[in-house]
């Protein structure tokens, strides 16, 4: 799954930066320290499902619509 | 997140029988354990996002359709 995590984390930050969240509000909101928030955006960790709804809810939007498309990468 | 590991679990276990495969098809498949794989579907783990696509991917369904919704749990 060589890409997936780096999909996953420009989404996260396209979405994030859509609708005017900083790393702070989210990594905040999500109960993640703000390094590792940044780790997750520049896809070096995999981050759980559990982890991916907290993300999604801070943002409010749905989880799945955070996961890229398989043919995205 | 209370009752998402479990709802995950409920839901892939469905959309694997709905698709004829059987626990140990999955877990070959996406390169995890027999016993680990009753454990995911019986929601005492908690899954990364790469293994819910591994997961999809064995089942040939999209990611997305594994995730509970959010009122479901």
């Amino acid at each position: 799954m060589e890409g997936l995590a780096e999909a996953l984390g420009k989404k996260i930050r396209k979405i994030r930066k859509e609708k005017g969240f900083t790393q702070d509000n989210v990594a905040l909101g999500s109960r993640i320290d703000r390094s590792y928030m940044g780790r997750i955006e520049r896809g070096e960790v995999n981050i759980t499902v559990e982890k991916l709804y907290e993300i999604a809810e801070v943002l409010g939007c749905e989880p799945a619509s955070l996961l890229p498309a398989k043919d995205t990468w």
